[in-house]
């Protein structure tokens, strides 16, 4: 009763969810540990300690409105930080090559997505969702592989960075478009325009007041603010605010939390604001992949056909992205590094894996064969990536001889 | 509907909880600026602020579950912080001080509040809650206003502190007990003796637990974790973990918390502890001050009655408090400093009201009353203090015109 303090309703027992809180935090850092010894991507183990703690297994956590929105909480400042993390001038250097890596690693594993789809007997509606499922590149999980390696600073980082980002903004477009599509029941081509124009509006406009009016309001913020914790704060706003905006634009929240990180980015705080979001983050983000897992029924992998399907659609998902790599023709790089670099899926094809399953167009196994594919990609990144730039750096050091190698891990 | 991502049942509204957020966060930071500008506290402008934005008043934002769990981290997250500030070794060289100031400025307070609340002709039972209202120290406010002055170095902070926590802790163990009282209609020997065992059990067991088990735990991790993050994650499960123990033993989460906090603060990481902690309250604790405003109807102010009877209850909190520092005869310190320190309720007497209303003994009035007494209480300290402390120091500048002043105010 005394747990329930705030609840004037009673609805919320602080008792239970602080008890979930606490275990998934604790449960995923174990996990997240565990798979950094091992070395297995963090992101991997805390999804998987998700199954494993949640309904399908062991039932000690039950899924929760409160969890769903520390979660989202969560996705929101992993996009944010990605965000913050783009420096545009440097990608706008390599933004020929980035976007023609993104839009030929979004036509190709889409295209191809679609026709396996239908291949093996899904509807038109599905195989459109498990094509866009297909499409986009986890930029947080690249990103993360890259600065393990210490390879962030190269430009097949940037090319790969640049494309995935804005294969990310096309794959949401593209769900935004088919998610209409399906719901209206037929291709209409005014909503059709009108959705695209309402989505491609809010990243003109977002983009528009976050390059050129954010850095100013911090700007004057900064100068004027007493406390000095009103800077992380205020960024956390804008970023909520860009998430509620694009809502409002029919887009996920995400796209706008990342349109925010690139403004915020562009702040004088940008430091500041990177490690306010550095903090929230390592807090909020396991949940969302903690929560993935929960809402996960692994009980539906055990099957020829999810099995099958899976793995036809990861081979897809991987010569995709690795032929994408021809976009980058004419930089002096590395280009099966940058095709690599693009296969890992993550969290984006979850979530366009949960949207297919909340209007109705998934069943569980078509969810359950999604996330293999993002399973599988993920996995096998981190392996390719570290033999490739390895292999790189000893070639280089065939030629440069003298030339002190850097340690490819830390 | 694309909004809803992670809701497979539909029910979260996101862009509906990240604009509440946005701008709960935003109007907070502008109420606390403006607050640090005219001498206030920013505790004050928050509350105001959600009076203004919420249902009461303008009613931009509408009372959710989900803002009721961010507020409710942004509590724990609160006590955990004060927990961590303090030096226990400290503490208990002024324990003897402490506990007799926290003694007598529990009785008096709450005694004088339950003669006053049947004075005015309210049941026993909604005085008994205005007497507990009234028995608890706002440790995080006086301490707040200790800092901001520069003097938490001083022997009457290290009193003032010490007698507030146990206050605390004890008007909790009062409010746990009056509750079950209420409840149960009449006064239960068996139960109430059990009510307290469970209470003092948790504590001691959490306490003994937090002290001897907490340290060499982070101890282990810190010399084994991979993430640097780790360290500051498991200190919010362990936070959450205590929260949920309490309210498993019927005290509210915020105790655990605070016992969690200070076993944190005996870790060898607590500056890092005590820096991510910052970050997370920065963005949260305004959530929950704000949330107390939003729920508050203001019209209810309006009346002679809870003018009168707030403004009564205000003077036995004022007075009961300054005559408590008699608790510190015998210690070289300035007794009135210690009162005044004493004299803020803040959070916890409105925790206290809050529950009053969820259990049906405190209508909107008593409420109100109890909300109005804490904003006195609250108002009036930060300038008498400032007063006091000054006092001293220009008399202590008469003996040692040597001595550099300190400046009281940055």
């Amino acid at each position: 009763m005394i747990s329930s303090i705030l609840a004037a309703g009673g609805a919320l027992d602080y008792g239970q969810i602080f008890t979930s809180l606490g275990l998934v935090l604790v449960v995923a850092k174990l996990a997240a540990e565990l798979c950094e010894r091992i070395r297995i991507p963090a992101v991997l183990g805390e999804i998987t300690a998700g199954i494993v703690i949640g309904p399908s297994m062991l039932g000690l956590v039950e899924p929760s409105d409160a969890l769903r929105v520390l979660a989202e909480v969560g996705v929101i400042i992993l996009l944010a930080e990605v965000g913050l993390e783009m420096n545009l001038n440097e990608l706008r250097r390599v933004g020929r090559a980035s976007m023609l890596v993104a839009i030929i690693g979004v036509v190709l594993p889409m295209s191809s997505g679609v026709i396996a789809g239908k291949a093996f007997g899904e509807s038109l509606n599905a195989s459109l969702f498990l094509g866009a499922a297909l499409a986009a590149t986890s930029v947080g999980i690249t990103a993360r592989v890259f600065g393990d390696l210490k390879a962030l600073g190269s430009t097949e980082a940037r090319i790969v960075l640049g494309a995935a980002v804005a294969d990310d903004v096309f794959g949401l477009i593209i769900l935004t478009v088919v998610t209409r599509v399906v719901e209206q029941g037929s291709i209409d081509a005014v909503g059709l325009i009108s959705t695209i124009a309402l989505a491609v509006g809010f990243l003109v406009i977002a983009g528009a007041i976050g390059l050129l009016l954010v850095p100013k309001i911090f700007a004057f913020v900064g100068a004027k603010a007493a406390s000095p914790a009103t800077i992380g704060v205020l960024a956390a706003a804008v970023t909520f605010g860009f998430s509620a905006a694009a809502s409002g634009a029919k887009l996920a929240p995400i796209i706008g939390a990342f349109v925010a990180g690139t403004a915020l980015g562009r702040t004088q705080q940008h430091h500041t604001i990177a490690r306010d979001f550095s903090i929230l983050g390592s807090i909020f983000i396991p949940i969302f992949f903690m929560q993935i897992g929960i809402d996960t029924d692994v009980t539906k992998f055990f099957s020829t056909h999810v099995l099958l399907v899976a793995g036809v659609l990861t081979v897809i998902a991987i010569a995709g992205k690795v032929l994408a790599a021809a976009g980058a023709r004419g930089t002096k790089t590395d280009k099966l590094l940058i095709g690599i670099g693009m296969i890992p899926r993550g969290e984006v094809g979850l979530i366009f894996a949960t949207i297919g399953v909340s209007i109705g167009v998934f069943n569980d196994e078509l969810y359950a064969i999604v996330l293999l594919m993002v399973l599988l990609t993920t996995i096998i990144t981190p392996p390719l990536l570290r033999w490739r730039i390895e292999a790189g750096r000893s070639a280089l050091n065939d030629v440069e001889t003298a030339e002190v190698t850097e340690e490819p891990e830390k």
